[in-house]
């Protein structure tokens, strides 16, 4: 089985909701026989690569709240991290443009450590508030999951690397519904949306795994011209050109 | 959407089908959406690590059948294979356990090789004759693929390295119904079986995609606690500790 999830690095909630799935991950029975892929989304794709500035600042103007009340929504959210056993600062994290975070992660994913990163990158963003738009800090978390160095350097530095990865993923959380994130897709025939608790994400892997059937296209019956070799070692042979 | 394909490498038509869907996901308007996973299966699962011996051999010891005959048989397959284009020779291919040349197709997946390492040892085998059931062979093929030598060589000489993966991909193929390969499988959803004329595949593709919906379990409803950040910036903050 195979769970996809789509998040956005500056999403708290993603954070936090991995945490949780994992947990959740973690109390169900077929867990060896889970995937997990991470696809990108990007919670404000318009904004400006260049642009960072502090998240309790844009909290706040967006809102029309003060700092003070900003700090507080930060801080409730903080607490639910937290009662997950994750680190959560209030107070500096940055807010800009998650684009080169995700093409960065696709990289990660080509190469086998996508899930490494997303857990660096995260923790650099919520626990640590280092600030992920830097990319001296992104090569740094990079050469941390196990990517090399250079190759980390040529991704970032050339802005096409991977970018049609990332809005492919984007194009497909739009066709299958997602508005937010973390959204999370159970053999593409299940979602769940949000940072659920640990045991709605078991008991939604119990209803997937009940729910998997495959519907035969095409040769699956045993029609005599099926162009496949059976356990029993035999391969078919049909009539020369009959299938080409 | 995401195309499994359960093959063995010692299956002719799983490396016909491979060349028969590819051609047919050329055709497909979505192409670029799709990503393919090659998963393990073996036809002959209790076949002796050491024991390697001709094909032709074998068929004709199995099949009861003149050495003559069975090259004969091969022919046939061998002029599916060049109506695709493919190369494939006819008299000296080895037959052996192909376990450990899956264990290394999970190394190269981890690595984000897999399509390339398949490609190179179906051609070895088919194609050029090379025994791959020699462990240079499949070192210098692994280091053709991308791989890096030593860590190829420590996943070839340790037996329980990606043996897991291995044996979970056959559950699966037994547990989805497959009892032979190619075994083609469209979003956990749609089934194609054996390496089928490349148009089946452009339209079980076409079929497939149509056929997308996600079923929501949990928190996909707007209900005011669904722990999600929305597009709009704004993240859900329910209260503390009511998740958890």
């Amino acid at each position: 089985m195979r769970v996809e999830i789509w998040s956005d690095i500056a999403c708290p909630w993603c954070y936090i909701g991995k945490a949780r799935f994992e947990k959740g991950l973690e109390s169900f029975a077929h867990r060896a026989d889970v995937e997990v892929v991470h696809r990108s989304f990007e919670l404000d794709p318009s904004h400006a690569k260049g642009e960072v500035a502090p998240v309790v600042d844009m909290l706040a103007a967006k809102f029309g709240r003060s700092r003070q009340e900003a700090l507080a929504m930060e801080e409730q959210v903080a607490s639910h991290a937290r009662s997950e056993g994750l680190g959560y600062r209030v107070g500096d994290r940055d807010h800009g443009s998650t684009f080169d975070i995700h093409r960065l992660l696709h990289l990660a994913k080509a190469r086998g450590r996508q899930d490494e990163l997303l857990s660096l990158v995260y923790r650099a963003n919520f626990a640590e508030e280092r600030s992920v738009y830097d990319t001296e800090t992104l090569v740094d978390l990079a050469v941390e999951a196990g990517l090399d160095e250079a190759e980390s350097r040529v991704v970032l530095g050339d802005a096409d690397a991977y970018a049609e990865e990332v809005r492919a993923d984007e194009r497909e959380a739009a066709e299958l519904g997602a508005t937010g994130v973390p959204f999370f897709v159970l053999d593409r025939r299940y979602g769940v949306s949000g940072g659920q608790p640990a045991e709605v994400f078991t008991q939604a892997l119990e209803q997937a795994w009940q729910g998997r059937a495959i519907t035969p296209l095409a040769g699956v019956a045993e029609d005599g011209q099926s162009a496949a070799c059976d356990t029993d070692g035999a391969c078919e042979v049909p009539q020369a050109g009959g299938h080409s």
